[in-house]
């Protein structure tokens, strides 16, 4: 019963990915004290209530006596908003179930408070499923001090991104675009090079198939010293775009303070920046099932000479887009 | 029982691929009188007994009143062997199964040979599986007058073959090169260009992991017009090699006439030629979970302008082995 409870508040954390930043985006499952669900939530905006608070409003009076389950330990902390903690004794909950303890030392103390008030509270439930969803870029923020980097690559299988007279639209399918748009949906910002910018002239937005916009859009960067053009789709919406007048990933992501999760989408050498950097934490390669044969390829490191200075990886998960393929690929854990 | 008996003479079929050439890779399996399987076999190098003649042998007596199980039609012909039909009427076999018919008008008939002769007979049994298996090549040669051709290509996820400084040992991993190995293993022909000949200075030989060779080896063939050098290890072993002085892939097939499978193994000019005259029956691309960022691209095209000149193919299988990925496609239907 837990369990199930802890899958579903994974399931509904997902829906604060990328909005919730800089807070982690968590999931919160209240029982009342017959074990049935009683009220669901994920984090909100920031300033916005968390995910306990979302879920205990959903279950009101029937949160006494009941059974809280959270993705991550409640916090103890009043910022913007009260703590957590707090919110469950007041509620009456009798029992708290978390997979994963706050790292950060000022949120963190809330199993404490729980435990002092009397309330029963289990850790770790489920924390390889919950570090491996959505909390995975946060938790990645608490470790290394920056935001985790998806490298995103869509190509022929013969590695290229565009023919020689530079058409481009569409190599990948229907599935796969649809994919890649929802992952922008989940980050907080898009990394383009200002090739891409001013010679694709990209929206960068994420957008659902009947081309609509997702509710929470990333952040548009753009990286290097060319102007983009006063017509560009990047200043088109209200948020305009961020650019960064730099060649080194790095300045990218130390202008993202709040960056949970950066997704780089290119071109080549923009990518290759990135990898010579050991900077890409994840690569997403969407595959067509075609060759193209010539025109620019996907990846342009700038620096490499020799095999030995290939960029390794360990193959992740492969999926079937349609005819396309998405390879993921992980850093190497030697 | 006879559909069993069918999926293991498929299986033995498999080891005649590339040594019965020009001649089918056929598979038998004799069932006797209780329908035990008393015999098994497979088509011999030219001049030898076809498969049905080493099952009979392996089975003797036991096949006296017994059924044979046949991937293809028991041929009617006197060539270098006597007919299978008579054979198989002569050994007592009281009834005969087989899945494809003989496309091949001088030694089709071997049905109503059986048939007049009180056998009874049965044909189309997994028709399906077994067009799909070892016959595969040669009913392609029977239907379109030239050998079934593979591209290989081994490549990282960015679409290199090898680093600026031309090192490629080695991309792929040592499953995926035991797996290139058997196929090599399986063909009657592996054709390079003579920049990979020269370059890569390739022995193009089947080889198992421990380097011992396969029984049988493929024709080596060099596509170009420059010389080989004297010292070259296509020029070692006993049967050497063979130059098609030309750039045109119509002439590679034309020198290969008794040739039911070729794999076309680079460079990427080769791959491109072959690409681009429409010679492509199935494409195997190996990918390693690497980013190279620089170095040459697995396929060059030569004329490949604009996006809507890519060859576009279906996507087959996708097999796993070890790091690497195996990516096989076919010619679209439309």
């Amino acid at each position: 019963m837990i369990e199930t409870a802890m899958r579903r508040a994974v399931a509904e954390s997902a829906h604060a990915r990328g909005s919730s930043s800089p807070n982690p985006p968590v999931g919160a499952v209240i029982l009342d004290a017959d074990g049935m669900v009683v009220g669901v939530g994920h984090t909100q905006p920031p300033g916005g209530p968390h995910a306990e608070v979302m879920a205990l409003r959903a279950a009101g009076d029937a949160a006494l006596g009941g059974t809280a389950v959270v993705t991550l330990e409640p916090c103890n902390h009043t910022g913007r908003t009260g703590p957590c903690a707090q919110a469950l004794i007041d509620a009456g909950v009798a029992a708290v179930h978390y997979a994963v303890t706050d790292p950060n030392p000022t949120a963190s103390g809330g199993a404490q408070t729980l435990l002092d008030a009397g309330v029963e509270v289990t850790a770790g439930v489920l924390a390889s499923v919950v570090e491996a969803g959505p909390l995975r870029a946060w938790l990645f923020r608490q470790r290394r001090g920056r935001p985790m980097v998806t490298v995103k690559v869509a190509s022929t299988l013969d590695g290229r991104i565009a023919a020689p007279d530079r058409t481009s639209r569409w190599i990948t399918g229907p599935q796969a675009r649809e994919h890649a748009h929802g992952e922008r949906a989940a980050v907080d910002a898009i990394v383009v090079g200002t090739g891409t910018a001013i010679t694709d002239d990209p929206s960068l937005t994420a957008r659902r198939p009947d081309g609509s916009l997702y509710p929470h859009q990333p952040t548009r960067v753009v990286m290097g010293r060319r102007d983009v053009p006063a017509g560009a789709r990047l200043r088109s919406g209200e948020n305009g775009f961020l650019q960064v007048r730099s060649h080194d990933p790095r300045d990218v992501l130390e202008a993202l303070p709040d960056a949970l999760r950066v997704i780089v989408e290119g071109g080549p050498r923009i990518v290759g920046a990135f990898l010579a950097a050991g900077l890409a934490d994840e690569v997403q390669v969407y595959l067509a099932p075609t060759l193209l044969g010539g025109g620019a390829a996907s990846v342009d490191d700038g620096c490499v000479h020799t095999l030995t200075d290939a960029h390794r990886f360990e193959r992740g998960a492969v999926e079937v887009l349609g005819d396309d393929l998405l390879v993921v690929l992980h850093p190497r854990r030697d």
